[in-house]
C-alpha cells in the first residue's frame, strides 16, 4: 500500500506505486497476473474523473487482462478481495484506489450520503457520522455502552497509529484527554470518534502457486439498505452471517484469532464488531475495550494499523489496507506494533451502515 | 428486461420489474438465489443517488445474500454477466439498472466523457460521439467505407426495432431517406449514427439447473484506455481478443453463429464488430450490409432487437438485453423478428471506446 495520506498524487500514480510494490513483494511480474479486480469509488466522491479505470490499470500494466470493477462505498476493498478469491484464476491482482481529500468537503459528504437510503434517509439529511451517532445512541441505551468507552477505542487505534509508518497520524501522539474534548460532531460523537478521510491506494496478489499466507475464509453479506428496515440497529448482521461463514470455512473459532482489523469508521462500529463477530456476547463489547484486551499489548490487539481512525479511510482501499496489515503481522514485519507470534489474523470490513460487509480469515501456511 | 424508454420510473421499480420477469421466466424464487452480480452506473450519469444498489437489491429481495457490484460504462451488462459465470454457484441473479433520461443532456454528456481518458481527450472536450466520429473517418480513408454504408446500419436496425415491443422505437418506421438527411452531430456522423439514451432494467438469471441454452463461450478482455495508445484506431484489439477467446471456449466459428447482438453505439461501430469478430476480413465489414447478411432475411441477422440505436441504451442495461434477445431468439419467442431455426447466439458488449469488451457465445442446448 502507498502512505496514506492528503498528498495530491493521481489515481494512475497511486495505483502504480501499489501495485508494483504488490508485485515486487510476491516477486511476480505483470505477464504472471491473469485477471484484475479493481476497486474504485464512484466519480464525484472520487475526485478522478475516470470513470473506466479499469482500461487506465490495462494502460498501466501494459497488459489486456480481464479486469472488473467492484466499487462498495467503504466496503470496495474487501468486496474486491472477496470476487478475486472466486474469480478462479491462477493469480489475481486487487486494486483499490481513491483520491477524495481534494473533493470538497460539503461535495464528499453530500455524495458519500448517497450510499444511504435514498427516500427517507437522503431526503432527512441523515450523513453517516448521524446515521452511526443514532446507532451509538441505541447501543449507550441498551447496553450500557459510554461515551468513555469510545474514547478508549479512539485512544487505542491513535496510539497504534502513532507506531504505523503508512497511517495519516503517523508519529502523532494524542491523549485521551483531547480526544474527551474535542468538538462535537453528532451526539454521542465528538471530532475523534469519526475516521479521517485520506488519500490512497493498495493492493494485494492471490496466488495459487504463493503459499507463505493461506486465505483460509472469505464471506460476504449484505445486509438491507437502511438500519430502520432491520430488526435491530444495534446488531449488524452483514457482520454477523460474515463472520459466521468465514469462521466456518477457515474451520476455527473466535479464540484462535491472533490479530484483527475491524471497520472502525465510528468508535462505536468497532465494539458492534466484537460483538456481532463473536468475540464476546452482545451488548459486552464495552468490556473488551475496557480490560484493554484489544490493546497492542492485549490478548486479541485489534486495528494495530491505527484502523480506519489513524491510518485513515480512503473509501475503497481500507479494507485492502486491513488484509495488507495483517499480512505484514502473519510476517512478522510490524516493528514496534508487531504482535508477537500471530498466526491467523481477522479483517472485516463494512459498505455503506452495515449494508455490504466482508469478513476474511488469513492464516501462515 | 423492462420496456427501454423514457418513462420516469424509479431504479427500484425497473429492478424489482426485471427480477420478477426473470424469476418468473427461470420458474425460480428469491430463496433459490445464491448471490447476485449487479451492474449500474455512478451517481451523476445515473440520476438515482444510490450508490449502495447492492443493499437496495437484498430488500427488494428480502435476501441476504453475497452481493456485488460491477459497473463498467456501456459495457456493464457484459462483464456483469462475464462476473456472474465466474463466481461458481448453483444459480446466480444478474441485475442491470439504470435511469439516464432525467439527469440533463449537459450533464449526462460530460459524465459520459469521463470515460475517456483523463488527462488529453477529456481535457480536449472529445465526446464520444466524437471520438468515434474520428475512428469512422479513418475506417472511410483507410477502408472505402462510406457514409451510406452506416446509413444502411442505421436503417437495418430500426426496421428491426420497430418489431420490437421492448424497444424505444417499436412501431416507428424510419425511411432511408430520413435517416440521410438527419441533423449532422459530428463528421460524417449525423443524428442516426448514434444510439439512443434511455431508462431500462434487464435481468439474466445463470443457473446449474435450467439447461435449456447454454452459455458456451464466455470471455471479458480489456484493451488500454485511449484509442491514441492503440496501434490501429480502426481495430478493436478487446474485442479481437474475447471474440477469439469466447469461440475457442465453444469449440465453433463464425459460421456457426445464427444471430448476433453487436455493440452499434455508433453505426461504425457494428461494422468494427463485423470485422473485429472475424464475420469477414478487416476493411470489409461494408460488404455485409451491402449484400444484406447482417439484415433479418440475411444469413446472419445482426442487432434483430433494434440494437443500442432502436431497442436503446440505457448504458449498463444493454449487455444483458443482448442476452435477453438472445436467449428470446434461441427459444423461438421473437413473433415478427424471429431468425427461423436459431440455435447458437452471439452477443458483444464495449465500454468506453473499446476500452472494456465482452463477448457471449449461448446456444440451444
Amino acid at each position: 500500500m502507498t502512505k496514506f495520506g492528503i498528498h495530491d498524487v493521481s489515481s494512475f500514480e497511486m495505483g502504480y506505486e501499489a501495485m508494483s510494490l504488490a508485485l515486487n513483494d510476491a516477486q511476480l511480474k505483470p505477464d504472471d497476473i491473469d485477471a484484475v479486480v479493481v476497486t474504485m469509488e464512484d466519480a464525484k466522491v472520487n475526485d478522478e474523473k475516470q470513470r473506466l479505470y479499469v482500461s487506465a490499470v490495462a494502460s498501466l500494466l501494459k497488459k489486456k487482462l480481464p479486469i472488473i470493477r467492484v466499487p462498495a462505498v467503504c466496503g470496495g476493498g474487501g468486496a474486491a478481495f472477496w470476487t478475486a478469491q472466486r474469480l478462479h484464476y491462477n493469480n489475481v491482482l486487487c486494486l483499490a484506489v481513491d483520491k477524495i481529500v481534494s473533493t470538497t468537503t460539503p461535495i464528499l459528504t453530500k455524495e458519500i450520503m448517497n450510499a444511504a437510503e435514498n427516500i427517507w434517509e437522503q431526503e432527512e439529511g441523515l450523513i453517516f457520522p448521524a446515521q452511526n451517532a443514532l446507532v451509538a445512541q441505541m447501543h449507550m441505551e441498551k447496553y450500557g455502552t459510554t461515551h468513555d468507552d469510545l474514547s478508549l477505542i479512539a485512544y487505542k487505534n491513535h496510539l497504534n497509529g502513532a507506531l504505523n509508518p503508512k497511517a495519516r497520524f503517523f508519529g502523532k501522539k494524542i491523549s485521551l484527554d483531547e480526544i474527551k474534548k474535542s468538538p462535537m460532531i453528532a451526539t454521542p460523537f465528538n471530532l475523534y470518534d469519526c475516521s479521517i478521510s485520506v488519500n490512497g491506494a493498495a493492493c494485494a496478489i492471490i496466488s495459487n502457486d504463493k503459499t507463505d499466507i493461506e486465505v483460509a475464509g472469505s464471506a460476504l453479506a449484505t445486509d438491507y439498505l437502511a438500519p430502520f428496515e432491520r430488526e435491530d440497529m444495534t446488531t449488524w448482521e452483514g457482520t454477523v452471517k460474515a463472520g459466521r461463514e468465514a469462521f466456518q470455512q477457515a474451520g476455527i473459532s473466535t479464540e484462535n484469532i491472533d490479530v484483527a482489523e475491524l471497520h472502525d469508521a465510528f468508535t462505536i462500529v468497532e465494539i458492534i464488531a466484537y460483538e456481532d463477530l463473536g468475540f464476546c456476547k452482545k451488548g459486552e463489547g464495552k468490556e473488551l475495550i475496557r480490560k484493554g484486551v484489544t490493546r497492542l499489548d492485549g490478548k486479541m490487539p485489534v486495528n494495530t494499523s491505527g484502523g480506519l481512525k489513524a491510518r485513515g479511510h480512503p473509501i475503497s482501499p481500507t479494507g485492502l489496507a486491513q488484509v495488507v496489515e495483517i499480512v505484514e503481522q502473519l510476517r512478522g514485519r510490524c516493528g514496534s506494533r508487531q504482535v508477537k507470534g500471530a498466526k491467523i489474523g481477522l479483517t472485516h470490513n463494512i459498505g455503506g451502515a452495515g449494508g455490504t460487509t466482508s469478513v476474511h480469515i488469513l492464516k501462515r501456511a
